[in-house]
């Protein structure tokens, strides 16, 4: 018996005009945070405001997936933007996505920066500064990132709420960090596995890292991916399988 | 004698990154509404937080400025944008700039449509309506346009309040509409008869259309434009005459 | 017995960054001349040129797919554009596609608008002009367009080859329009009709239109659509009914 | 009394739709070079268009200066683009350039990166090596770059022709590099320093550095900024200078 608690997100709305890219409304069935994308790498207004209207009717939190100003790239690339630009496109897109959450009945709830910015946060103290301030601009909210990270430990400095997060998809290295992408095995895409790895992280704080050490994950979310085919099925399962754990499946805030 | 009271409003912050083109802050010193550009026709997220900053120390109000999304154009070219997505286009926006009103102690008081928003919103009911929605979706603030328009007949339809605005520098018809721009004569040039129109719009209510004949024009605010040379001495000239001819100068809200 | 001969036309590399929207590998396997977007409303560098180097090794003619500056509405907003601006921004497409093609060995062999600038080139005379007067800077190509448009009008104005096209999957007005998108029946989504309309237009010239009349159409292209799940399969059938028909499938360069 | 040659380079056409930043005409009654921006960082394509037409009616030689795609940003922030995008993105650019160019009756005659990308692709391999990839795609042309960067390195390895520069206006190192902007001192703006920098440049081969040192430059071609009121001024005066001191000047193509 276990008394733990979980909270899922996934990125969303990372469609743009005529193109789509997530299957929104499968996956807010399931998830309980939404990270929604704010025109800076995906995300229209329409869809926008659509997600949201689906997050609140769903009790789904909303936050604001902040990115580098980088359609062509799709954020991923990453960007030396001087820190007084940075706060101030943080800023922006969570003002705008506030709109619509508020319209919709809801509010913008957490920040957590997409992609490149995600990445460059982890390690970067300036970018990561920058980020905080530019949530701080906007409403003190609380982030949600990769713990250890430098956008978590600036999140602190500045009196912000932090929540840790972890990838039941991603490779993890002996030392508790993500393998990076494009290396062999960074994405684990064995369905079996990654619901697995979701429970030992959930329930155990635990995951197996890619020499096969056991190590500690604390993370109060868990993050699903949305981008590919089967994903909205992949994190049902994720979640009943969590649920047959024992673990709560709820939100942060 | 006369208690007359007027507002003035500019364009400030249409510059986009490396490109200036307003006197801000000269302007802020002179006007009390200040129309801010939002980021889709100008205005990025710095400039935009800078502008907030600086209106908010002199007392000026902040308006939304919002627009198609056309930087290449500057939001002049008028565009076909379906109601729903323009609806969305206009509340990103104005959320995007509460942001930044809001860090500087302020908030948004009202929109203004930009360009050829603004002109197609005069006479095209579905695009009037549209913003209309974008504004009531974002919170239900007081629209700035001109008097007799589609965009403030679908505003006082919606409950929300209008305000009427006119302009020194702009010919009018004998039916009280705007000479289009383009047509000779259409934009007045000569400080002392912008100057003398001025006064004569605030405090008496006419104008002198370009066939000679004396209109009448209801508008509680003047816009003064900020994008030529000498811009900001014009308005602050503006602002002196109408004072000696005994109005208030005065925001709307 | 017929010695007729078409040409078979569809719009390909209509993904931007992460996003992808047409099969262009299985379109490129069907068609006889690609359009290939620009960037302004689709159609990133890197997938412009993987198009046009799939396209030369399959021996498809490449077409540019000149569009208004419009990401976030797909090109499909039509916009007031000044004459100037919009042949300009015309021919910077081109001569961006041309890199690729003749990169990959091949050239720019003609150009066709892109959704809203198609329409509105059908009907205004200014745009056409406009678009006619970039192709022209770009290099004198040919025009693909709609029969009795005033966009094939000011090409051959200006002494440039016209090509008309029909649509196979459009219904037809008694006059030998299209019925407008949006109205019922508009897009005939049947295979089978859509395959037996291909034969009768290629063939016998003729399409039956929304009153049931049979009505004349001359076009020595025929349109099929590449952005829905089965277009591919479909463009296929298509070409094999043709073939079967006894019509050469050729491109017209 | 000495044969020697100079060229004068500097930027041009960098204003975007409304927003103009250098006087364009003015400096190409001055350079032999022009590095015309080709939309990514600025230049859109109607001020593309009319540069390239002054340019060939004066006999300046045309040259495509490329850029990260980033108008908000000017080009200005290094951004981790994939080598394959890259090149594609820098090939884009030269091509929309080049329609431009030959329309006018000229062609574009070498590649100049820009802002960020120029001064990553000093010592960044990999993406100096996707820049001249995507020149070699376009066509093979020279590039223009600092002497000594891993840019002319990877240039000349693809066996394109390289042209060095050097700047008047920046202060140099003892080890003959660039001081970094941001730094005290790293811009010269005395127009007096500027011009004996010039000749001493172009004349001698030679720049006292930030130390006091004598370094020697060598450089085919001296950039003159373009951006600064006054800057058109002081090129003239550099170019007169340069004649007065037995220098020829004239373009490297």
């Amino acid at each position: 018996m276990t008394d733990a608690v979980v909270d899922l997100n996934a990125d969303l709305g990372e469609g743009f005009g005529r193109w789509r890219l997530t299957d929104d409304e499968a996956l807010l069935d399931v998830v309980t945070s939404a990270n929604v994308a704010c025109g800076f790498h995906a995300g229209d207004p329409v869809t926008m405001r659509r997600v949201c209207e689906a997050a609140v009717r769903r009790g789904v939190r909303i936050g604001a997936q902040v990115s580098y100003r980088d359609l062509a790239g799709f954020g991923r690339r990453a960007m030396d933007v001087p820190a007084e630009e940075l706060a101030a496109e943080v800023a922006y897109q969570i003002g705008a996505l506030e709109v619509f959450a508020r319209a919709a009945g809801g509010s913008v709830a957490y920040v957590k920066p997409h992609g490149a910015l995600y990445n460059r946060a982890v390690h970067d103290a300036e970018q990561a500064e920058a980020v905080v301030a530019g949530v701080a601009l906007a409403g003190r909210l609380p982030v949600l990132g990769l713990p250890g990270s430098m956008l978590l430990a600036a999140a602190e400095g500045a009196g912000l709420r932090t929540v840790g997060e972890a990838f039941a998809d991603r490779a993890y290295t002996a030392a508790g960090t993500l393998v990076p992408r494009g290396r062999p095995g960074a994405v684990i895409e064995a369905p079996d596995e990654v619901v697995a790895r979701s429970v030992g992280i959930a329930r155990d704080g635990v995951v197996t890292a890619d020499g096969g050490e056991q190590v500690k994950v604390a993370a109060r979310s868990l993050c699903v991916h949305g981008d590919t085919p089967g994903a909205a099925l992949l994190a049902a399962r994720v979640r009943r399988e969590l649920a047959a754990a024992g673990m709560r499946v709820e939100a942060f805030v």
